[in-house]
């Protein structure tokens, strides 16, 4: 039993059985083997899977998203819930909050890790500085996760871009979107789809290399803008794209 | 009168007739002996008192409405607003804004003096990392403001507990009712119920014992998920559970 | 073309044409000299203006939503949308992003330009300790974007005074009704009319000596007990009322 007047004395390393692991962005992944009845009933889930997994973190969504879409594409589990907190640890973005369900715990188990793995290769792409941040991913073939969150037509190519002070969001997307032939699948404003961050997010789908294109034309355009604020970005990660 | 270009001048001990005290968490108590007419009707309060207490922070709510909620129970006041808004100063969670009337100055000043003395006792449960946060607190007799903010059933023992990055919060919840027969009256997570926190939060009734049990669960379970993300927390004030 | 593994390579001076400029509190000026056609449709403005002009700060939306009223008033341009994100860099507050439309890109260019300069100005009325946050702002004759924001009747004195912790706001609001005779336009708390900041915001119209005196009462109250809380605050800018 933890004594609360000595805090520094908890492990670091968690034996609980319902933790799967850690990494960049205060991310943590958890397991539920088996779902308490009436808890499960308050969090009406769109299918009641006992085995639940989930992802969140402080900071970052795009990138967490597309890590949980490699992982459901490669196990047996599907996305439930996911939302997104306004969060960023006082930046101007969100964080995120997602839910996977599968018929056994090994399985969601098997996915967190995955998307833990994926999420610290995407966070490459989450570009922040003094003045606000910048986030892109790319999927060369969208499943569920990206389906679920941003309308992505599944098995399609899907690029998504966001700039936080907002104006930097709307510039790169123009820019992007006249540089591609892409077709805008969601636009988001502080006040239209997002919980009230203040970045400019565009979501696009259509031929792989237009999509790429348009995502790499709004992360030139973005750090230009990004930089002109007087500060430069830092990657948690590497960037991949 | 101030000059606002010397405004280290300012007295840091207020001598405004409003002005009731302060206390952790950025916590103000404050006083309206009688609301302007017109700004009474904006507020659009459930009983038009002409004498309002108010009491808010930048970080914390489940400890600051079980503190109004000995203060209401002592003292002839009664609850008007609770809100909470996307706040802890960049932390992943709310801080509070809550309104008391009463037909008079003193009852709400007293009332008020008795909610900043609760709140730095019950800031003991809140812990504070690098990474997220949690919160717990517990009455044995729920009165107003649990009732008004969680549902709480007025007169039955009331427990909270609240984790962020929100994951936390879903396996403390889901642990803690495992391990106590206690009813969930409330679940709560970034996008229903919150004001987009970074957080689940339960909210739970039943007998005492079990609702304590189910809090200390929820705190063993969460100060180990919390540590996991590689810094310890602090609490602003002393652990009273 | 950039290399983000050199970010620090980027030049701070932009030359991208969509740049105008920067300012206090990590403030941008961008125009779109001409939209694209699918994100102009997805935007749904008011008026499908082509050229764009887009201010956004992470800080402060009176100051500037009032310096583009003096931008619209001195050009030819017209206001087409303002939203608040929940940010103020992890304070208590909102931020801005704000879209003006006009028939040719030298027009909005110019507007976005004087709208960068009264943006500096007017952040000397908005003072941030380490509790919270007050900011205030005027103008005798309310335009196109305080009519926007805050329902202010166009041509009318304008008056505008915010406090967080949002208890600091009411009682603010309070005494400042109380000092003049002017009529509240908008009430604005957590819950209401904000993205959940924590403040209470007031919008006041009237006479042009009792709107200013109403603003000058909430300044003073203001600072009063915004350092009751233990800390002097800080103004971007130097104040101007």
């Amino acid at each position: 039993m933890i004594n609360v007047n000595e805090l520094t004395k908890i492990p670091m390393e968690c034996t609980l059985p319902e933790f799967v692991g850690t990494t960049v962005l205060d991310t943590i992944g958890l397991v539920i083997p088996g779902a308490e009845a009436s808890l499960l009933s308050q969090m009406q889930l769109k299918k009641p899977y006992k085995s639940l997994g989930i992802l969140s973190s402080r900071t970052g969504a795009a990138g967490q998203i597309n890590a949980v879409d490699e992982a459901v594409k490669s196990t047996n589990t599907e996305v439930l819930s996911i939302q997104l907190p306004r969060d960023t640890k006082g930046w101007g973005g969100h964080g995120n909050f997602i839910i996977l369900g599968g018929e056994n715990v090994s399985d969601v188990r098997r996915a967190i890790e995955i998307a833990l793995k994926f999420t610290e290769k995407y966070a490459g792409e989450l570009y922040i500085s003094e003045a606000g941040h910048l986030e892109f991913t790319y999927s060369s073939s969208a499943d569920q996760a990206l389906s679920f969150a941003f309308d992505a037509p599944v098995g399609k190519p899907f690029g998504f871009f966001c700039g936080s002070p907002a104006a930097i969001g709307l510039v790169m997307a123009d820019l992007a979107v006249k540089s591609s032939p892409v077709q805008i699948i969601r636009y988001m404003t502080p006040d239209v789809g997002t919980s009230h961050s203040n970045e400019v997010i565009a979501a696009v789908t259509g031929e792989a290399s237009a999509v790429k294109n348009a995502v790499l034309t709004a992360r030139e355009i973005g750090l230009r803008l990004l930089v002109s604020l007087g500060s430069y970005p830092k990657t948690p990660s590497i960037p991949y794209l």
